[in-house]
């Protein structure tokens, strides 16, 4: 998808549906973790390397938007982009799509932490390169 | 809470915790939608009564702030308020507390479906009647 | 319920039923855990009291069997008890009924290991007694 | 893997971890149902085509023994068969391996019913069919 340098195929599994017959709004939050973590695994050495380093980037708020519900069985696509960069914050953008048709949008905001101090902790210096050279491949910046 | 009518309590669940040590950000999802159904249960008669007239609440936007983590076995309060009704469309408004202390924050959107056709259908007069008395109650106008 | 000395009662969340319209297979599992979790907190300290002293408890097997559907906002009394314990490992069997009648029977396998080395080691002995006690209250004996 | 015609991989979401820093073990039941779902899309048609024809598979019961930890990022291969096919009933067996070491072992029970009445229904010739023939392409016969 233009303007996002990476994208997420997820299926919906009969367990993220609900009696409403539709995936439940929740599962997406979920799928968006996995996604953005596909991402970091793709282009920043994955969370795995984070730890490694030291430090733990915490979710400090998500926010979607639905627009058409999805069901058990379907494939989505969620294309992910990270949409800034700043001090010991970044935020990623996502668009979940169904064979091209847009079923949802939404953002999370992410702080990094020293892992044992748990304080905010300036983003290192490796992992803004890592996503600026990814971003820049969709013809992006986010710092 | 001021300007909340409506609280309901939920204990973390061993199962909802992640390997960061903490609650996963997606259960808070999962917290604000049973905080939301107790309060229809004690206003408004509750899911059943809506899905039982023909009609079906939908989630169309989720956002959550999250402002310190929670752990295993914490007691969450839950404050909940409708925070607007406005023709198909009406939105809950939370606030996370951990023994007085604020947890996070967040809203979510919903609009009113026919069960039926799933074509979006006024918010039916005794739900605004029913909310605008549980809020009238906090000191509040939901309209 | 007879020869259970201790029980714990869980609602239906909208996000545990599934596209069949009743709470999917899974969350059964879940609400396991939490009267286990309850059971520990009434009579042995809780499991902040297990890890505290530097031991953990793991879950080495689950069995359930299922037969009636239970559906949204259904409240289920989780009845419980300890069933075996017997060097590193103990066991609990559960009831699941709704309004006294039997929905669901299940039991889960659990092994005490050093939360350091993660090497089984022997249920300690102030956990033996604290459940021995609780069992006894039911005319029952674990051991 | 020998005996069994199927395998589905999963990677394990952070969200599938818990507080222990290993995979939740509600988790692999859920894994356990996605695997059964790719089996029924390679060699049955699919749930979708189950429920077309006017039945639905229950699940009845649900048996899983762990037996190594697994934690966030691994990919376990689910190796799935068909164990048997009796009248209304059929049960699936499981091996969870990682690299190939055996992680989890496990077994689900399931009935036939009818759509609409949810009576008990006999397993369609079809499905029979379908199921053999997967089977005997592992060396094996569930009936």
């Amino acid at each position: 998808m233009d303007g996002f340098p990476f994208s997420q195929d997820v299926r919906i599994r009969f367990a993220e549906t609900d009696a409403q017959g539709i995936a439940h709004h929740a599962s997406y939050v979920v799928w968006l973790e996995e996604a953005r973590v596909a991402y970091l695994a793709a282009f920043a050495g994955g969370y795995r390397a984070i730890r490694k380093r030291g430090i733990e980037a915490l979710t400090t708020a998500v926010h979607v938007e639905y627009e058409r519900a999805a069901v058990f069985d379907d494939v989505l696509t969620i294309h992910v982009r990270c949409g800034e960069i700043r001090g010991a914050r970044f935020r990623y953008e996502y668009v979940v799509e169904r064979d091209g048709e847009r079923m949802a949008t939404g953002w999370t905001a992410h702080a990094i932490v020293d892992a044992e101090t748990q304080r905010p902790t300036r983003v290192p210096a490796w992992f803004v390169e890592d996503v600026v050279r990814a971003e820049a491949s969709a013809g992006r910046s986010p710092a």
